[in-house]
């Protein structure tokens, strides 16, 4: 008869299998769930960090692939973290939401772009999805390369039109708008002002010395079903997707190939979009300094936070086909993806990692698991976690 | 064998299931249509009334808890009979739907709302969709106070980046602009203006005279497959929906609770939003009072019935996820709710109730069923009762 | 045992059934798809021309009711040759999009629509869709009578509010704007500036000479599937799509019946939604003339078929109902109708005509087929061809 999680003695066979870390009392449920998921899967590794009102509640990690200390590429969840930089630059009062972009950077006006705000570039409404015959690697890591060929460029839908998901592009434009603004990186920016005082395990531009603790972001294990599913709804090579994907005329590598975090030059950059490095703790950390708490000041006012992560952007999604809902550049949850509260912001990775703040629970949570899980975006399984913590808030403030 | 409803013989078991009333020729089918309702399910009860070319044409009760003098709540339903207030005053050239809400109500500008108009707050494009910790339930009753907590907020979404169903603040907010615009109340211009002049039976404020006729609101009673789907797909308690519905942290009640037309001082208070009174004859003789007809002038004149009627928001309806379709507060038919033409207005409520005003028949209806029907919203069973209505008076035109 | 296609042998039965004409090599996969559709349906027949680099590398017809050098009635597919008439007088300089349209059609600013630009109109966007009492079939001929009808209009929804196919509407919209800038029919301007020049095989006002190979469209064959299908979910006869339509109270007769191309007189007035008259061949020659090629200037600047294919209008479309996408008229590829790159442009007809040119390619697309196919729109054989054929120059280029 199989034992539960609750009761296993220690030294047996399943223990092995079961997560490692603490929960405070009243968040036993989030413990029993991961557990339960790590049983169903041994495959499966996870991290599950969550901050309530400035204490860490819940901090678990689980799995064959994942260490306490590990950090990992978390895809698109970097663009939560580099979101967290301009919104410092607004709060520093460095620029306007609605002014137009050409503002800051006056190439930007080329082809008729004279009067798309900085708002509608950073909530995915510009139309400047890619390049016709795409990005080279070096330009993602050089990224005012590839910023002055967007300058240069017409827009793909009519401003206003619609908006879609600028995966790759939008990392760009926020480099070269943080380069305008301040002169400096937007990866120097984020680690002088936000990660090193607060010494959040979170890289944008991971360093040489951490590389022990690295693990590759291993490719996705579907089901035979999944792989089937997978392969019916293959995209076309030459439509929106494939632009934004940078994969024109070819196929999306798994891990994300040479752009992807698993590149030592890639994560060495840190590019905005898709190339930062951390851990679970870390991601929950940087969204626990945006929400402050005991003993910090949040990194953002109340005003600031307020118009960073109003929602800007709904419905379907040019890019990526489903429905997506965006703050500035900040993912909202939606009812496909009802990851938090509606005042949350935050973002998801390819490979199922999801990290957000959430201010009507005064709450940081961050998840990473391993493999990349489908289907691709934040996996429901950390939703389930997030939606567990939430009620056992609930239950507490009753 | 089961006699066709068309044939019974008076005095048999399935004469009481039937319905009284009346309906001119050329109208039998809708009669035979509510028979096979009412016979199909004991627990049916309806009133159907529609009016054509001035004219009642069908006039029908059946079923248990409904009488023909019967009175009861119908939930959003009253929203098309406050819509006729406003209508009533941009009829009379006391505002424009293009001037920012904050012309007539100053401290609507508050938080960056300066711009947002009476046309985008009255679609439901405003982003003011609830109050983080909840509305009491004295203030939808003093709803000036509600209306101040609104004038004070941030939008929860950008103006114009989406409309979304102001399930209860749209209310709020419809009484507040009359109030700036007359110094008199919403339900107060309604009852001299509208209702006593035509001896509407359509309540804003039920006076305790007219209690004996009231009927309390049943709840739904769902089929075990209706109920298990009801509970996979229920929503969030912090999201968007749950937000609009002012049930932040805790579960709808399924009649409305203390905020619905069963609870005695809501009706009395006639909130503009939920808690209007009324009878099919009353909902469709409010929308025949629109229309005009023989002996009688149109309340609103083509113009304005025009101005009020266009569509304005269309499409996924970001609190209730499915598609909706809203002119100045009226709902439009829509490919899911396809109720009447598509120069019709109106609304539907949460129990089933359907309503409208059809210029391109010169129709008015009204439909009210109990208990509460399933899904929520405009009854399939009143959708089809309009639709043999229309095709009725089509063949009667040839 | 059934020989395949490509080793079949002179003089079978199989041979009378597949296509003829050419492919250049590598291009075989486009004959060998289209042979077994019309294996598959001995009722089917089609047309299909690819024009790669100015290049004819496909140019096939097969099945028992195409000829090589037959013409047929093309519907709304008709709309993107009338488009190219519009992106002419663009770049003659002779309108701007962002301009009202009153500014060259005083008439049209009645009823609030003075701001409506000319971009708004050309994309589906206006809320003209049609008018309450319908048109009749002589003022698609004389359009400027339809043409006044509009103008006097208010507008079915808010300007800007959505979107919405302005299936016949949008002909009398870009015959009154060509009258309006040129003193000239669009007829005329495209057979003296486009067509004749050009020797391309489509007509808008089909000439008596040409009469004996015009082929009548037949209506569709739908399986006893597709027929329960269409019927389950037919629409209403008072809806948004039964004004656009033009079949208010009745029935859309299944070959468009006294307005469609069948009609000599239709056919002969060349009118700009749904009667232009021609081949795959000619609808590829048209693609090809604005694509421009070795030995042929292109028909329209760089810049502006830029302007003339940028995404407009994008989403759920408030007739069709279904997901749709425009660029200046034009119909833009989407995850629904994927049949080209990005860049591509083009429209499809009712019976299941698809034609486009697809800049990234730099290729030129015609196909039709015979009957009407189901479901309405492309026909889903016609975008697989479209996909072989763009796999195929991939294939050629690496």
């Amino acid at each position: 008869m199989m034992k539960s999680p609750a009761t296993h003695s220690p030294g047996s066979a399943i223990e092995g299998r079961l997560s490692t870390g603490h929960v405070e009392p009243g968040f036993e449920s989030v413990r029993n769930a991961l557990d339960a998921m790590l049983l169903s899967d041994p495959r499966f590794s996870a991290q599950v960090t969550a901050i309530w009102r400035g204490r860490t509640v819940v901090d678990l990690t689980g799995g064959p692939d994942l260490a306490t200390d590990s950090v990992t590429g978390v895809f698109s969840a970097t663009k939560g973290v580099a979101a967290t930089v301009i919104g410092l630059l607004l709060e520093q009062g460095l620029f306007d939401l609605d002014e137009p972009m050409a503002t800051y950077w006056p190439e930007f006006a080329a082809e008729g772009k004279g009067e798309i705000t900085v708002r509608q570039v950073l909530s995915h409404r510009a139309g400047l999805v890619g390049v016709d015959d795409g990005f080279a690697v070096e330009e993602f890591i050089d990224s005012a390369r590839a910023a002055a060929r967007l300058a240069a460029m017409a827009p793909q839908w009519q401003p206003g039109a619609t908006h879609g998901y600028h995966a790759l592009t939008i990392g760009i434009l926020m480099e070269e708008l943080v380069r305008r603004l301040t002169g400096r990186s937007l990866q120097e920016v984020y680690e002088t002002e936000i990660r090193a005082p607060r010494e959040i395990d979170f890289y944008l531009g991971f360093p040489e010395s951490e590389e022990p603790r690295f693990r590759e972001v291993l490719p996705p294990a579907p089901t035979p079903a999944e792989a089937a599913e997978l392969s019916a709804r293959a995209s076309s090579t030459d439509g929106m997707q494939a632009l934004a994907f940078n994969v024109l005329h070819s196929e999306l590598p798994p891990a994300g190939g040479e752009m992807g975090p698993n590149s030592r030059r890639m994560r060495a950059s840190g590019f905005a979009a898709i190339d930062g490095i951390g851990s679970a703790r870390g991601l929950a950390g940087l969204y626990q300094a945006i929400l402050g708490g005991p003993g910090g000041e949040p990194l953002l006012s109340k005003s600031t936070m307020e118009q960073m992560s109003r929602e800007q952007s709904v419905g379907p999604d040019r890019v990526l086909v489903l429905p997506t809902s965006f703050a500035i550049v900040y993912m909202k949850p939606n009812p496909r993806l009802d990851f938090a509260s509606y005042r949350a912001f935050g973002h998801d990775g390819a490979g199922g990692v999801l990290a957000f703040a959430d201010p009507v629970h005064d709450l940081a949570f961050g998840y990473v698991p391993m493999p990349m899980q489908r289907p691709g975006g934040a996996d429901p399984k950390g939703i389930e976690l997030s939606r567990l913590i939430r009620a056992s808030i609930r239950r507490l403030q009753q």
